[in-house]
């Protein structure tokens, strides 16, 4: 029996759920999820699907190909189709904080993560023995100011020969370059360490402690031109108080953007996640 | 435009969805909201769905009666269909604490519930003065050991007579009796000072201070024959340490009685709780 | 028997907790309560004390005197003694939104705030019937572009008369002038309805919306020359999906204003707060 | 310059505070931090203190000597004082779950612990490459119904050949049994996967998705005799639905379980827990 999940947007029109129901009922799958999410504002419909074919001579090829000729045709969709088999490939980029590459991969270890980890890259070496110790590739691309296409292309050439689906960004301390995000448009995932939008940028949790906020935060968002304006995925929060300081501030985020990045992480594995007009529709 | 509120649920069985929405796209009406879940383990399945009726000529009883002869009868369903405009009407049940109850007047006068209060009804006359301050009817229905019946009978004849859709106990320090439980079954709503099943019963807050726990917590539920022990609607919590005495506990949880209380008041009238084996299914 | 709050600061010294705790032996007091707090980057040395006077002969008066002549003397201290039964007296000023206004009534008949509400003073008179089913004298300072001189001097002029000695911004729609400001240095509460310093100035929920926050907050802070930009006293969230309209964010912010703005008021009116360098030290 | 952590409590008295400083001042030390609490119920005073030595002429054992001689004394004290350049020593019990065992030694390679792990004790042979892959000796002392006294003893033994200070129980699925738990009372810390006292015993998100709870939780505490009965020492808790299975329970519930378990070791670890009545004092 296989599962799939199917993902679509559209504009919002009279009969979509009933139209995509019944072709499911007709192609005797079995729908084991459902959720849908209506944009007023902009009038976009949201859907998402899961379900068992039960009909063995019913080929994910052939129901991709017969829903987009219907379905998708009739009410102008854009859609995706995924086998839920198919782990998505993820690779790590890192600096030289460790935490968030621990959690991820010790979550990986445990089984948690419904992904794959072919590679981690870094723009340090620091990192090469925990990626070592969990037997995972690691590659080390620097970037300078002057080596800048170099490392893009470097980093590009890998990601392809790992067929990477897409990239998290691990406390990774380096500008993402343009052609690296629109090969990968929502498809980078970056954890920042405050409640975006409040302390964008660089030092969050110096600004937050100058500030005297009551609360930090952390912000898991897909990676656009805009720095930390991306689409947020996810973001928690944590009490301080006045006996914090900066250090208090740091240690206690450790463990925000771990669960934060680790979620997001979750979600986007899971399909879970839909990017419009810079928002995220989760459906969870 | 009438805007309309429709509740099901019944047997799993494919199709449902699509045979329901079918029905609604037919009589011309315009999907909100729709939300679904499926309890697996029970094979039981349930449904909200908002719409707009845009035909003036389908009335809602013609729409009932067809959706009974219809679909309902198709997939043997248990369903309601409310109009949104007519607000249930909703008694108060109070004893001597204030706060539940000055809260509920508060947001009843600031348009944010979608009820009427028609009546308060006590078994104490501590808090009349309240009710007169907010220009709604009060009762005194004295409870003693010898007059369980005649007090009984006397709530259900003021519940008769101001037509009362649903009940909440705004902190009411009196059981609920068996035969008012049957008559509103699934229609009594109770504020428990404690995160049940911790602490249920008398005194929670001191429990929870001889306990030592570092949270304590609030929990809104249906009343049942069984003491704290019915479907839990909402609950929330707040942290403690150990310099909170058993009067700050109290104080905390009188914020977190208020705002856990007036959630599942909401969630009540909005017609967005489903009860099934003792638990909800909260479409939210 | 008297009990007292003492607040302290000065710069960080050695043998100040000795001192300060040896000076209450003397006078043969009970300390019930201590806390102190250390400002390492800024030298800062805050203390909160509260005893309880066992010996009758020993004034109030006699101890401030005392105190003032030799430990605050000694260690150059700014610092505060209050008779604890003396309920400071709070101005409430409100514009059109009536829920922090219900609330903050609510619980000061409720008997859970340690203030005296003489007079609530408005630019509108929507609010008026509200203050009048409470019992509180209402006034009206309606503040327009050409009037704003006279606005505040009527303001001052009725704070002066009803001996305010803080005042609480109910979501009053209009902006405190610098005068008053002035007049009420860090005893001045606003309720803000955002996680600052994440959205500040008008319309903060449109703009959360408007980026997809998955958390939306309030803040209650002193008012300075700065909009928005004064001590933060507290702050809490809540959490919002892609389900969540604007007008949904509004109605769930309105249980953090309620809840923010009242913890603020308790914290102040029990003298639990202190401001250095823009931020509060709040002993809870 | 040596830092010492002073840990005291006793019966409350007046001058505590004021002796404990004034002895600190006299012997040139520096308090960094100093808090305190008092039982009220008990009549029991709790202070924790650091500072640093600023005289090298004064070492650690002639200021215990002095301490033991003058204050312990005078006011018949519990006390304890640590160098806190001597990290405790920690041994972890584990059975088959690997998250916390993960979560904790990603944790203590990344420097987020101020603790020694020498050994890793397991029932089970399970989770040895784990312990390997972090170069930690792993032991597998095996527990039957039959080798209760023998299993005990190879702990014991394993305990003191490693200098053991505490003990830390990452989801280890064996009773401890009374000898261990009387030779390190206080001193083990388990994770139990509900907010206690919900939930105790086997099973907990099972039960806790039977009965219908919004909330689920983990609590760190104390092992003593009595089954899931000891002194809490920290919880925390998720949001759950009617839409969650109580598979989702268990993974949200690993979240829990590895932050609540890291926050009690973190705690215990910097000497900022004390045990009395059943409870705990957590200075943070």
């Amino acid at each position: 029996m296989q599962k799939i999940t199917i993902l679509i947007h559209c504009k919002d029109q009279k009969g979509i759920i009933a139209a995509v129901t019944t072709f499911i009922a007709k192609v005797e799958g079995n729908i084991t999820y459902i959720d849908q999410h209506v944009d007023v504002e902009q009038n976009v419909f949201f859907m998402r699907l899961e379900c068992e074919l039960t009909n063995h001579h019913i080929t994910i090829d052939n129901l991709k190909s017969d829903f987009d000729k219907t379905i998708a045709t009739d009410f102008d969709m854009s859609w995706d189709l995924y086998n839920q088999e198919q782990k998505p490939k993820m690779a790590l980029f890192v600096s030289k904080y460790d935490h968030c590459l621990f959690d991820i991969l010790g979550r990986y270890s445990a089984g948690e993560l419904n992904v794959e980890i072919p590679v981690i890259i870094s723009n340090h070496n620091d990192l090469r023995s925990i990626a070592e110790r969990f037997d995972i590739p690691f590659h080390c691309v620097p970037f300078t100011k002057d080596n800048k296409e170099e490392g893009e292309a470097k980093q590009i050439e890998l990601l392809q020969r790992y067929q990477i689906n897409f990239i998290v960004l691990a406390r990774y301390m380096q500008i993402i370059t343009p052609n690296l995000i629109a090969l990968y448009e929502n498809k980078i995932i970056n954890i920042h360490h405050s409640f975006l939008p409040a302390f964008p940028g660089a030092k969050p949790y110096h600004s937050a402690f100058k500030r005297g906020v009551k609360i930090i935060g952390a912000t898991s968002h897909y990676v656009t031109a805009e720095l930390d304006e991306g689409p947020i995925i996810e973001q928690d929060i944590a009490r301080v108080s006045h006996i914090h300081s900066v250090d208090d501030f740091i240690m206690k985020g450790r463990d925000l953007e771990r669960i934060v990045l680790a979620r997001a992480i979750k979600l986007h594995a899971e399909r879970k996640t839909m990017v419009y007009s810079n928002k995220t529709v989760v459906f969870s």
